[in-house]
């Protein structure tokens, strides 16, 4: 299981009770949230995400609508007797700002918090059944996308058909991993006799802010969702340009040529009110496209 | 006039829908922002509070339920071409927090911002209508309260008998300052005669956070509105102590003591889900006594 709820979508300015970008993308196991825009406690909170089951922060940029609302879920989380480690992926400046501002109120946190400052792309979480990569994106200031991708899951079992053929259950994990049995008799029981092939291990793009960059596409080839930021409708492409943003058909376009399965548009300007119109043009240049709204939650 | 606006009335933790502190005080020509917890630019929003108008904002202590929302207020503002002047009022170290938050954004903002750092007990803000005065108070870290105080109000001009007496329209400034008026003829019109007398100048103090200090009663002596936090219910004075907060009792013992007119009491810990116990434990010592609720405007 792999799936994305959207805190936020908005960019710099919150509007039309749209927050600051925010994302949180779930495992059975575990959660991993993707920036931190002011009022993502509070969002959390609304959407019963569990804050216990976060291990890993990843914060983007230090642009205030990406990470305003760090320090307040950090602190908040010290607040309820957090006592697992937390690692914090994120720009170097981020540590100091963090520092400062525990320093100033006398805060000590009552978990361990370990920083690990973006420097080079490449793999950065190598977990149980998670891997995250971090790549370069081009925006005003220095940014960074991630890619987050599930290891090869296990084979499944049919234990129904591992008991007829009398296969011990200390092999079953072997099973799973694909291996064949042999018996006490010498005869092999081949390995899809009694497990099914795994589902496909699903990957996820996060953009961040960026300008348009074909150099992109091969950074996310082939996702199963891509999430690129839209700010703006596709005639503002020049006022997106130079703000180092992206319209609707340049994240469409960058989801065509990574031919990646589907397309997640997000970081609304606050110019716009209704959304309709981001979905149309998105869709006309990559099909299959969805606005990310708050509070849903999209399966990979 | 002169209102009190709730937009957070919670401790540390946001919980049950409720924010962290911010109040905005607002007169008929500005407005002034107290304390500004996360999501206070939301609040604002929700609230229909005019950005526009806030000329001062007052920053408490450096907890982060006072202030994690003040950066983010700050960059909107100029995200919204503010080009009208904002001064800070708050600890030192604000000061840098707010500029490496900035500097690490390659941020300006579009307006003037004066900082001006708490340092002594005094008179801070000498304005048109009202003067702004800020005290210690009794916390974990340093902590400031704030006494708003209006000016002596113009008297009421009756101008129907201000025609009839012939006192011309130049004249109506000294009028509404208390002077008689001498006609040609060198007649004394008295003042009595074409005014009536002013409303009575209005004070509100704010104590923020504080354990219970006696010596805070003598410094909001007889104001129309007091502030005083109840973080906790009276059963819980021990703890309260510990933190350096009161409780309802304790709040309402300060009122009693300062013979104000009317208590307001907030910054509920977010072990309490239903507020009716604070009331009616703060009532039996003070009876003037109101919760602070969030959206809620309090006519002084």
């Amino acid at each position: 299981m792999l799936a994305l709820t959207i805190l936020g979508n908005n960019s710099a300015l919150p509007a039309f009770d749209r927050n600051p970008t925010a994302q949180v993308l779930q495992t059975l196991d575990e959660s991993f949230l993707i920036d931190c825009g002011e009022g993502t406690q509070m969002q959390m909170t609304k959407y019963k995400i569990r804050r216990s089951k976060i291990g890993h922060i990843f914060i983007s940029h230090l642009h205030g609508d990406h990470y305003f609302g760090l320090i307040g879920l950090l602190t908040s989380m010290s607040l309820l007797n957090r006592t697992q480690e937390l690692h914090l992926h994120a720009p170097a400046e981020l540590e100091t700002i963090i520092n400062l501002q525990l320093k100033v109120a006398d805060t000590h946190l009552c978990y361990p918090l370990h920083f690990h400052a973006l420097q080079e792309e490449g793999l950065i979480v190598d977990g149980k059944k998670i891997q995250v990569y971090c790549f370069k994106v081009l925006h005003r200031i220095a940014c960074w996308g991630f890619l987050f991708r599930q290891k090869k899951n296990p084979r499944k079992l049919d234990a129904a058909r591992a008991v007829t053929y009398e296969v011990p259950a200390a092999f079953y994990e072997k099973l799973q991993q694909g291996e064949d049995y042999v018996n006490k008799k010498g005869t092999i029981i081949p390995n899809e006799e009694v497990t099914t092939a795994a589902s496909k291990p699903k990957s996820y793009a996060y953009c961040a802010d960026t300008i348009y960059d074909e150099g992109l596409a091969e950074k996310v080839k082939e996702v199963d969702l891509l999430y690129h930021e839209t700010t703006y409708l596709k005639d503002l492409h020049e006022r997106a340009a130079s703000r180092f943003h992206s319209t609707t058909i340049q994240a469409a376009e960058i989801a065509k040529k990574a031919n990646v399965k589907k397309l997640l548009i997000g970081h609304f300007s606050s110019r716009y009110e209704i959304l309709d119109e981001f979905l149309m043009e998105a869709v006309e240049v990559f099909e299959n496209t969805e606005l990310a709204l708050e509070g849903v939650c999209y399966q990979l």
